[in-house]
């Protein structure tokens, strides 16, 4: 099973030439569009959403991620085992959130080149086909050599907006194992108080509680949090005891 | 063949999860994205749209389908069993039209639970593994028990709104089989002349046909519906001799 | 490997009612969304599109492309193979440009019809299903008969705006293989210097390069040249020496 991360959105061409890429190494393989509109150019933010999303993968699973402003820069493209699981992408923090909450992790360079790499969309032209290499069993060596970590600056928590749902919902990079139920969250202006679920705060009342992937969100009951609260990605959450 | 039949929208990771969810329950299943933008927390507009969508399938096929505003209350998860397809949701309507219009219709209740429920997300922890298990060929006693019917309110057919499209058509609850040719649709203010296609209306006409569901559909040739006549999912539709 | 290629948007049952059908009729192919947001009812545009986007794809490999404004009409359901390839839609002008960038291309009309052809979706009832027999081996006698090509009044480029992206690039139907890079694009009033990759170019400079399907497109760096040169879909673009 191979899962796609990427901030390419699902409009044009480009989601599906990954997946041609990807089954023209390896046909018959499972791809999964895990998520596509991660939070865009911000390889950081988007970490936290991937280890988030990452949590109920399995050993042997896959995952191509691509949220890489720096395509065509110095960055390195590399892969991470973590835990039995295989990440590709580039070393721009994207896949370090993962590698800190991991047991075992380690790193590999991308040495393989194809015959053609387009200036603008390794995506499809490097990480896809390497992925799918992965996927297919074939052995590590065949497309890299082992590296050292990339230097980390990575907090185990990120206390701001990394993602905002179609509906107003707004995303943070902290985890609601973390934090206590008695802890106000400021954002926008607020303190927000926990509710368990939606249902449970009055209509129209601005809120948080942990979402499906284990992160504390804020929300707006019956309304968009984003807009109440005049949300954006990035924006910086308070805990107060 | 498993198809997916939510009002997720198709941002977020919330579609991909349930790909996930399915396809580790159940390798190398086929999963149709048949629609994930119904009618938002409206099960019983969405109903009639899925027995419309649902129309062309095949006995085996399943369709897991969340149109869930009740996610975390009293309302039951069911199975039902209509005319050898299988349809896993909540009992809220969602399901009913699909089993008015079935001649075997049989009803289960989901008594499995998975070692983490969430609070929000019952379509990727209990719909999904339980739509895959089925589909995988499981029987019903390892997830479920049999139950009596949901007391149904359902009309076989629904005078309203329930589907509006990105060029601005509106689908109807009425089924095109059941409305003679010569009616007159009164909506949005205006009466509404029969067209069999958009190439038999004048640039700029409103009219009604019968769209490829099977569905009654209010269209203007070469404009919006929806802006032209200030239609809206759940304004009623008229029939007029 | 069979490639849907249309402009039916992303919403709405329409492409999963595609992958139903294909699956029905070739069970356990692999389906991919190459695109679907091909410009709206703009076969000669999208021609161009496509011949990129299948630039890459393998003999054997088989596209349902679905851009029908005259669907209900006269225009005639045709199959292309071409070059090992092959290409179900229309003879509205959107297979010619594959075919005349072809070694070898042959045409077929579809002669089958399927018990039940609706007016308004011939994706779903013709072409879908005739595109699985092709990828599941059936001989094209089985479907369809040889034909002469249409008359064909194909460019080998098209020198206009053929796709704006989610971002605002606009893709041309000019190939960057074919212009030299000292060539000045004239759009939308300016006059564009070649750069090679978006980091070539200054925030907010107005520049073209060769796009990853090896078009000429037109960008601005950390911006939207739509909205900065006024750009839509048809629009000439003009090469100064």
């Amino acid at each position: 099973m191979l899962h796609l991360f990427t901030d390419f959105g699902l409009q044009g061409p480009y989601v599906g030439q990954l997946h041609a890429a990807i089954l023209r190494e390896a046909p018959g393989l499972t791809v999964i569009d895990l998520l596509h509109d991660a939070p865009m150019f911000r390889p950081r933010a988007a970490a936290h959403l991937l280890a988030a999303c990452a949590g109920e993968s399995r050993p042997g699973e896959v995952f191509v991620c691509v949220v890489d402003p720096g395509v065509g820069t110095a960055r390195r493209p590399v892969a991470l085992q973590a835990d039995g699981r295989w990440f590709v992408g580039p070393d721009n923090g994207l896949l370090d959130v993962v590698a800190a909450r991991s047991a075992e992790a380690a790193w590999w360079e991308i040495t393989w080149r194809p015959a053609q790499l387009s200036a603008s969309f390794h995506g499809r032209d490097l990480f896809a086909p390497v992925g799918a290499r992965i996927a297919a069993g074939e052995a590590p060596t065949s497309w890299g050599a082992p590296c050292p970590a990339p230097p980390q600056s990575v907090d185990e928590e990120l206390a701001e907006i990394i993602y905002l749902d179609a509906y107003g919902n707004a995303m943070t990079g902290l985890r609601g194992d973390q934090v206590e139920r008695h802890v106000l969250m400021a954002a926008g202006g607020e303190r927000l108080s926990y509710r368990r679920t939606f249902g449970e705060a009055a209509t129209g009342e601005a809120f948080w509680y942990v979402n499906s992937l284990g992160l504390v969100e804020i929300a707006v009951n019956h309304g968009s949090a984003a807009a109440r609260l005049g949300l954006t990605i990035g924006m910086p959450v308070g805990r107060e005891a």
